[in-house]
């Protein structure tokens, strides 16, 4: 066990920093999961998962990974041979890929060079060729965790709308919900996939599904296999306030209490807080002189900021400097970004002195590693947190 | 919200009563499940899980319930169409073969009463009876929750090692493991299913399998479709301490310290006092006058007693007013035995004074709901915990 | 380190079980005891703490055991010399007389047997006899702890308007705060003396002084010592929220959280509740053929219940037999009454099943200890929590 | 309520960040202080603070805040008219002065500008004048929170031994032990007095004394009325691991683990990272531009450091736009430097990338409340950390 001082620094961009109040929530008895205290609870945490989905329609909570959440989205609608619309963002797209691949999907796969979000254009030509419509969805990443690259879902669902493409809109907001604008109804979506250990600031181990009526529609028209992910038994259940098996209850009291806290500061709040967070470590990246993974000026994630390295050198020898001296944990680059890529997560529960914090570290790291940069990045991104209009630290009054 | 005062007694069969250190160890910032630290949780809980399960042979951790155990346990070894030999022991039988008919097995569904183990006469003649081998597999729930019957695994491999049947042998102990004698590998376990919320003392949100290398093998030859519940996935990641997706971390943090508290106590000390505090409990009932739902006295399990009441009484009103007059939460009946049988869990992080609460729970609860009983069951529980031969309460000095 | 299994019954008259919505409150960060926050916190303690004594008047909050604010109602008010008439109810008056010897105090303490609450007619006599009001107060302790005599300070007061005597009326409610009714001002009470381990359901760490306008006026006119214990400096801070210096922060979160769990069971219904475990305990004592310390039936404790031992048996062999075998602490016999009393602590965070565990320990540890004893005090006990008028366990719609 | 999203920068020189392990050590059930468990905690943490007093001399922990440690040191050896050396270092020396005063001792009080340690040629002075030895101690604050100046107690011992005076040396060490050497036996120290809330990284809550032979020997000459603070009496029941009056059991599981973590880490490397981090700091502080409070270079406090603001600028509103704007606790001046200093506190739990988010906090804090200065002071700060020779963040393996 190495011995640590101080706080860990937690800046990979998912598990993130768990909030004292959730642990607390957490850490009490479990309860009998069919009597009438239960379904307070199971009411609880689905109107409030509703509320930060922004739909009137029905979440699923899984006692998952958001892996799960990911194959529950596919198991639900698809059969075997159906073709779905995939766009190579980043690596959480390949690993999505991959689960289609698995349950015998037939996969259009928009490639990408992993610094942009989707082919937007290219999505376009496809649906629009599609005169058949044989493409039974697209689906895309929104906030892509490996890149730091957002796809703006918006922009998705009018393409649909522009083609009159049929298909379903499928969005991982995995690391998007809870940090950045996610808005399942007004948006069009049709399944939204999340997991609890990223903007919910909860531990790892709930995954989540926001389905439309016309999801509902093609799961019941789906023959294919399952049985732990069916949506409509979980619904069915759910009208009780419980579910078809035993939920994870303790993570469910976290929920409850995550979202108070969400929205005690306000979900818009929130979404602000994350994109000056981000702002301000673009700043420093640049007085580095590096260059940030994400390509596209208008694509930059609120929740996390992909750093490239220069030719030469290796991003994980530098993470191991940074964990070694300042135990501070910042995120790999992932698959064919290995090495080259690390990830400073500033989502969830943060806030300024932490990301001076974590950026600081980043600095000093880059100096340890000997890693070619201009030093001043912190006071780039101080400038950056100090001019800000909208104070970013929430202040509410609460009764 | 209710007030309570004092402790509730959780004394469903599951989950059940999570120690104050268990709660305590998953009260922790969450880590870089990619990190060094990570791998040393990682391979301490799978060492653990191998102990628990007495087995040298891969165990996997899902995050899930127990449910989604029982249908990786499923997925990986069976394709559609794939004969499966079942016995309806109660409700979670009936419940597991609801899976394999969504998967598509053939299932050969052994009949039973719901009051005994599963038929192994019954067993040995439908194996006997295949000559072809068509049968891939037997499944034995080991403690059948829903009735308190327990189904001996050991009796089940002798049968099929004196049958000379090649089918695997799989059993659900979800309930089983960690409150009575469990032996994956001397007992020629192909699958094991379990889930962290029962004798692992630990809140819902753990599934495991445990396999052997003929199961590993047969998922190898198996072309059926998964990706989430894949067992060969999760064991190249075991390897190096991580988990093919972001593992529920905090519940690995209370597996952790769960089984170093099983291990602390001694397993075997565990399986005496749920033994000993099993017997205690069919003395009161046998005084107030009720029956078991287990109506095979070698069959009772250790971990929970299900109690029938007497024609013309509502069992669920019974355990109503004990809710509402001794905030004790009791299992209800299900499915069939509906109103017809409550539960008592005596399982888990429980002690004889717990129990002594629990038992006069219930009979005041008789007499408050006015079925008809005779009183002084508590007096015989108290002299079956007086008069046993071992301590139940484990002592052991730790440095 | 002994391992237990199950949870402690932690049956000792205080500290007694602390409720997990308090442990929860007080694991959480430390906060600027100068700072806004702060202040919140300093005033919702002192306004609580108000309710909780029924006053209007000033509560003094220490971080000290009881035994400090016993220190403190005695330096605030008197100064060497000063006469004081205290009364031997037990253990805790004797220390509490010790105490007032250090301080060189002039002690008239009327004699008593153990088994009897404060001898009224010898206060009303010394009282009246004091013609020159020698006596500077009169001393009682409410609930004495080391034997389960409650003294009711009420009559006290009316002693003292009959004799007109203007003595101050000092009460120690250390384990009558909270778990019976009190009235600070209503009776007339001038300082009371409580802690935070008893019926506030707090660990230890915290004492209290309730005080009258005219104790103040006595305490500003005392030339003697004293620095830390000095009221006035206490309730000038407290005047901004804030103490003379630093607060035992943590155990003041508790308290907060405490005090609203009493008030959500409402004040009222917390000691109805104890006085009904108290009669369930000695219908189980009576049952047992065993003799209460306390020999007034209108004295009985609804806190505790002090337990005779027959001759020639030995109350603290009884005790370990318990704590061995059943992982319950009781209280021991103090003082004059050790060997030959045990105390069974039925007061705090506690329920009507706690108390069946309880005393069922009991009764099996007094056949395995072979004490003299009828069987079935727990049946006694049980028809007594079936057969009350109010229901225990209050319950409450909280929004 | 105000919300806050990530951790509050808790930057006050005490109460200290308490690290989870702590508050988790301290959110357990508490136990019967008089049985066998606790003895084993007694003797625990009683043998804990000796290693951490440096000391085989008896060490008393008391129910109190540190200024009950103070009075307990004054009161068990000192009677009225006791005379006494003492030194105006700051304000905590004054209140401690006040404390002496109180009880009628009759003080020598050397002055001092808040802005050195204290005068060590004067004490040498006045302890050679007093030839017949009059003086009965002389007080010393080891390290003077108010203004971050230290005193070394060794020094003051030389000057005892060099005038051969046979004071006792009594030394406050409230902000000094754990985040600064000390050696309560090596240094010739007669009575030490501490607290929890401070390197010792607890909540409040308990005060300590180290006492000498010579300092219990003074106590049993002293005819001094005590109760609550008389030594003898605690270490009497030490002697079987209790304490005379009811303990502060739950901060006593906390000191366990603290002192488990201070030897972790090693109480060395704890003053390596406590002198690092305090250079960093004036680092930052020197390129603002600003002095510190601490006049002396050779007596800068590792565990704090006082900063002035310019003239005409308000140290309270500075710190008032730290805490709204980056939810920031910073120390406020106190007394005769009230609103002329704030305070950064960088001791306890605490690490290189907390220190930079705290000066960062300061930085931007000083620019937005528009207290001329210059910037960069961070980088300043990073190049100390970085240039390190001694890795302040301690590494150990342990089993």
């Amino acid at each position: 066990m190495t011995v640590h001082t101080g706080r860990h620094f937690l800046q990979i961009p998912g598990p993130t920093n768990v909030p004292d109040r959730v642990l607390r929530a957490m850490d009490m008895p479990t309860l009998d999961h069919r009597g009438p205290e239960f379904a307070e609870l199971g009411f609880a945490v689905l109107a409030a998962m509703q509320r930060v989905f922004r739909t009137k329609q029905p979440v699923i909570i899984f006692p998952s990974s958001g892996t799960g959440a990911w194959e529950a989205a596919m198991v639900n609608v698809f059969a075997p041979g159906d073709k779905v619309l995939m766009c190579e963002t980043g690596q959480f797209a390949v690993l999505w890929r991959g689960i289609a691949d698995k349950f015998k999907l037939d996969v259009d796969f928009i490639p990408g060079d992993w610094r942009h979000g989707a082919d937007l254009a290219e999505i376009e030509q496809r649906l629009a060729a599609d005169k058949q419509h044989a493409i039974k969805a697209v689906c895309v990443v929104h906030n892509e965790t490996s890149t730091g690259c957002v796809t703006p879902p918006l922009e998705v669902r009018k393409i649909l709308d522009r083609t009159k493409h049929p298909a379903l809109l499928m969005v991982d907001t995995i690391s998007g919900l809870g940090s950045m604008e996610y808005e399942h109804d007004a948006w069009g979506i049709d399944v939204s996939v999340a997991g609890s250990q990223k903007g919910l600031m909860l531990p790892p181990g709930l995954g989540f599904n926001a389905v439309s009526e016309k999801a509902l529609a093609a799961a019941k028209a789906n023959p294919g296999m399952r049985s732990y992910w069916d949506w409509q038994e979980v619904i069915n259940f759910n009208k009780l306030g419980t579910f078809p098996y035993t939920p994870a209850t303790n993570l469910l009291y976290g929920l409850r209490e995550a979202v108070k806290m969400l929205e005690e500061e306000g979900l818009e709040t929130v979404w602000t807080r994350h994109k000056c967070h981000s702002a301000a470590t673009r700043a420093a990246v640049k007085v580095w002189g590096l260059e940030t993974q994400c390509a596209d000026p208008a694509a930059h994630s609120p929740a996390l900021t992909g750093v490239r390295v220069p030719e030469g050198h290796d991003a994980d020898a530098f993470r191991k400097v940074v964990l070694e001296n300042f135990d501070m944990s910042l995120g790999t680059g992932l698959n064919k970004v290995k090495g080259k890529v690390f990830r400073i997560g500033h989502i969830g529960h943060f806030n300024d002195l932490m990301l001076m914090g974590t950026l600081a570290g980043v600095e000093m790291g880059l100096d340890l590693a000997k890693i070619p940069h201009r030093s001043g990045g912190v006071l780039a991104a101080m400038d950056v947190l100090k001019g800000r209009d909208v104070v970013p630290m929430a202040k509410a009054q609460v009764a």
